[in-house]
């Protein structure tokens, strides 16, 4: 843990904070107990209590502040709207260091509805931005994530998640990055350096090193402002889903998809479910049927997967194109998928006005309920696929949490506030049915050791890759479980490093896991940091093995 | 220009030499004049004299080499195959470096066919490739460009060259590189640096900071293998060519394909090109019909598109898929040219057949000629589609060679032996018809003061913008042609800086021109630089402005 703040004697500290209210204003920096434990929450149950939250307005106040941190050798932890999730929320890697909250610069700078592309703050979300570009009429959709709609892009650029769309691989439609530096300068990456560059956001690597791959899953730098590309509306989109009926089906499943990805014909992210993350996103942990503590029998996990019609692992994903194009990749996943126990089926809008209806028709019978729900996640998806975000994929993260889902979920929806427990690992595996069979059977063996279900998603990221999202979802008003949570998540992290299945992302309690110790990699990064923020100011420990 | 082997006293450098000599063995070590002039032959006409040459045949003999480098203070210069045509070819950026000649490390370590990718050296060649695949019966192709069989993916790799294909934005396809440090430390990237990593080259970005993009256009280390992704076999090609009959047309053409390319219906590069890149890839320039040193009169050029059937602009590309993807994507190409002059004729397997029937039906005639002219760049269009490279679209190099093309080509065909001069600049624009023209109005009125000939491409490197080649051709056995030729270049890369169409590469000539002063993207990285490679002995001057 970065001792930095620790060291510092509490007059040059405050010295510090005062010099950094008058960059923002009194109103925008705030160190009393009730902000200080509100950044504190984490679904982690990792808190790092801040020194202090300062909240910038704009890039040229971002560096003032640096310089600030700098000469005082104050630690600053930027985050853009603070909600990642399992991973850290708003927490800094190590306590005592300045919150830099990036969320009041949330402007949409421009959107260029010809070239597609919009340069965006930290701040902005991806509500924000899908209703910007509704309101306007505008025909371009944004990528989005489940992870709700006010979280940002940025943030979740930086962390190099991904998405759902065919711009899911969310850093390949990124062009030009503007960063304060730790010296207090304003890096632009791409051609944006260029005075007059017409093409900062259109031509990422600009010339020279391409360096914005450096700030990403690092502590390099503040990015600022990005250019961010959008997808612009196709006449037709199929949402495709597909249940396996069996357990070990879904590797023949994922060979016969794969010929897909690869090429072309399947250009989104598609998603590969376990029972347990589609139930869980369509209800809550039935507590009062199962002792305390105790994971989901084996009988009440069948007879719910049952009762809501869900199979042990549903496949889904979208179509996008022109209606010969999208047919003719109907045409393309039915004829790959002949071979094995999958069927898909095709969601289309026309189906989706119809089951409504049905199910209105219905009424509360069981088929009506079972019905409505998946009309409404059909919806939801379908929402997701054309940028509009949805915060009911969220509800994974309240599984096990007293109380379930808050009143009025999801609109507001936030697991940290709401004291939801979560941690996840995600191991990245060749896109290959035996690979998910053993990531799946390795880290069931390690969550029911620890007595916890097992929510697993395994996503197609890119062409050749399946990455996993294994999550932990405990109470975490309960100590006890809490504690076997962080124990879970930890060993399950540790045998898929061992294992060669490498998470793509760490959380905050993570970071002095990667290093396996004299490895050049680490050590390459950890010159260039020093290169570049000598006083180790900036997020000290994130992606920062040796100091975390 | 660095001083830094200039500096070196001649005893030192001998004394390196014969360390370096006995890593590798004598045989691969040679500072005969024989060979540095071999070296020191380059189409921009700034030939740099190396101080030696030397061929390592492994990673660990170049790590050995570059202990030596760094303990003696001397500059190396790495190169896979040394054709980088037109931007310095095999010379290093300054003179009396000692050339590190990957060429030897050629191995093709592994292909996985499931997965799609292969394990390469810098060493290997296009053809190398192509054949290795088309011998196994793989069916995989790889990304080729127009540079001829002979050059290395690696070295193009480095130099962010695009390619034709779906994969032909190359860095994207790239995933794990091994590279040579100046402190000889072999670092690995994205998740090869872990222990079992089983997706080292499935998923680029690995766990941390990203770094591949770094050692792109950089001198930070020597990339010594690194994974490149191939392309699934598709059921069907389709090549498209489209004549656009009046110059001011190709405007609207451009912004007529633009939404295809946006919505992802055309997956490969497009490429654009003016009547004298299509005639000069037919034929060379009529030197007995033009005055000494003067360009093609108007109405010779007229007449020469006449006889060869070529318009003032060609829109070359392909379509890729199932035979309903590709005919979906026919429909949806010519549905978006309906408005505009272009009419697109689609070439297929089938009529490249009947085409060449009729061709030899047609005997000697004018029609026969112009007809085998076409069915003969079509063969190496669709060859170059699926991966098999051609030497014939370097004909270009040539154009005004005295003597023209020489026998057997374009076997073997290397233009910096075979004397040709050849400068490029490549700025790239935003993908918009008007832009087109504004560049190319731009680049005809400089190489028209200077006298020369325009052949423009611009290439649909990716979805939102043009990446255009604009070549100066000159005879190199003139002494006053080439000072005009070179300073026909500098004037057109200064003036596309300052109109913001900056260049996404540049030749070893240009590296000064591309800091303008008081830049901190450039500061930057030359702090990373001096981090990683503190004594200066990796390619000083190369993509490093402040020293060159």
């Amino acid at each position: 843990m970065s001792k930095l703040n620790d060291l510092l004697q509490p007059a040059r500290a405050g010295e510090a904070l005062a010099a950094m209210a008058a960059v923002v204003g009194a109103a925008w920096l705030a160190s009393d107990d009730a902000t200080l434990e509100r950044y504190a929450r984490s679904t982690a149950a990792r808190p790092t209590v801040p020194l202090a939250v300062v909240r910038p307005d704009n890039a040229d106040e971002v560096a003032q502040l640096v310089a600030i941190a700098s000469s005082h050798g104050l630690a600053v932890y930027p985050l853009s709207t603070g909600k990642n999730w399992g991973n850290g929320d708003a927490c800094a890697v190590g306590a005592g260091q300045v919150i830099l909250d990036l969320s009041r610069m949330n402007r949409i700078v421009l959107v260029d509805p010809e070239l597609a592309y919009a340069v965006i703050e930290p701040g902005v979300t991806q509500a924000q931005l899908s209703t910007w570009l509704r309101e306007r009429g505008l025909p371009l959709w944004a990528d989005c994530t489940g992870a709700g709609p006010d979280t940002s892009y940025v943030g979740n650029i930086m962390e190099r998640g991904f998405g759902h769309s065919p711009y899911g691989n969310r850093l390949q439609h990124v062009a030009g990055m503007e960063i304060v530096l730790a010296s207090g300068e304003l890096l632009k990456t791409g051609f944006g350096h260029y005075r007059n560059a017409r093409t900062a956001h259109l031509f990422p690597y600009g010339v020279g090193p391409f360096l914005d791959g450096l700030f990403t899953q690092s502590n390099m730098g503040i990015v600022t402002r990005l250019g961010i590309w959008l997808m612009p509306q196709v006449e037709c989109v199929n949402h495709f889903l597909c249940s396996v009926p069996r357990h070990g089906d879904i590797a023949a499943v994922v060979d016969a998809l794969r010929p897909l990805r690869l090429d072309g014909t399947l250009r989104s992210i598609l998603h590969i479910g376990n029972d347990l993350r589609v139930l869980s996103g369509g209800g809550v942990f039935p507590r009062a049927e199962v002792p305390a503590g105790a994971r989901l029998p084996e009988a009440l996990r069948g007879a719910m997967c049952k009762a809501a019609g869900v199979a042990p692992w549903t496949v889904s994903g979208a179509l996008y194109g022109t209606g010969a194009q999208v047919a003719a990749a109907r045409a393309a996943v039915r004829r790959a998928l002949r071979g094995t126990a999958a069927r898909p089926t095709f969601v289309t809008e026309r189906k989706l006005r119809i089951g409504a209806m049905l199910a209105r028709a219905c009424g509360d019978s069981g088929i009506g309920r079972q019905l409505r729900a998946k009309v409404a996640l059909g919806e939801s998806l379908f929402a997701m696929n054309r940028g509009t975000p949805s915060g009911r994929f969220l509800a994974g993260a309240y599984w096990r949490r007293r109380g379930g889902l808050p009143q009025g979920f999801p609109a507001g929806a936030d697991p940290a506030r709401d004291n939801c427990g979560l941690l996840w690992v995600s191991p990245v595996l060749p896109m290959r049915g035996a690979d998910l069979l053993a990531v799946h059977d390795l880290a069931q063996t390690v969550f029911w050791k620890h007595g916890f279900d097992l929510f697993a998603t395994f996503s197609m990221v890119n062409e050749r890759a399946l990455g996993g999202v294994l999550t932990v979802a405990y109470d975490k008003d309960d100590l006890e479980e809490t504690a076997r949570a962080r124990a879970c998540h930890d060993e399950l992290f540790q045998r898929v490093l061992e294992a060669g299945y490498i998470p793509y992302r760490a959380g905050n309690h993570s970071m002095a896991q990667l290093d396996p110790g004299g490895d050049t990699y680490w050590r390459t990064v950890a010159r260039i940091k020093a290169a570049l923020d000598p006083a180790g100011i900036l997020a000290p420990g994130r992606y920062e093995p040796g100091a975390s």
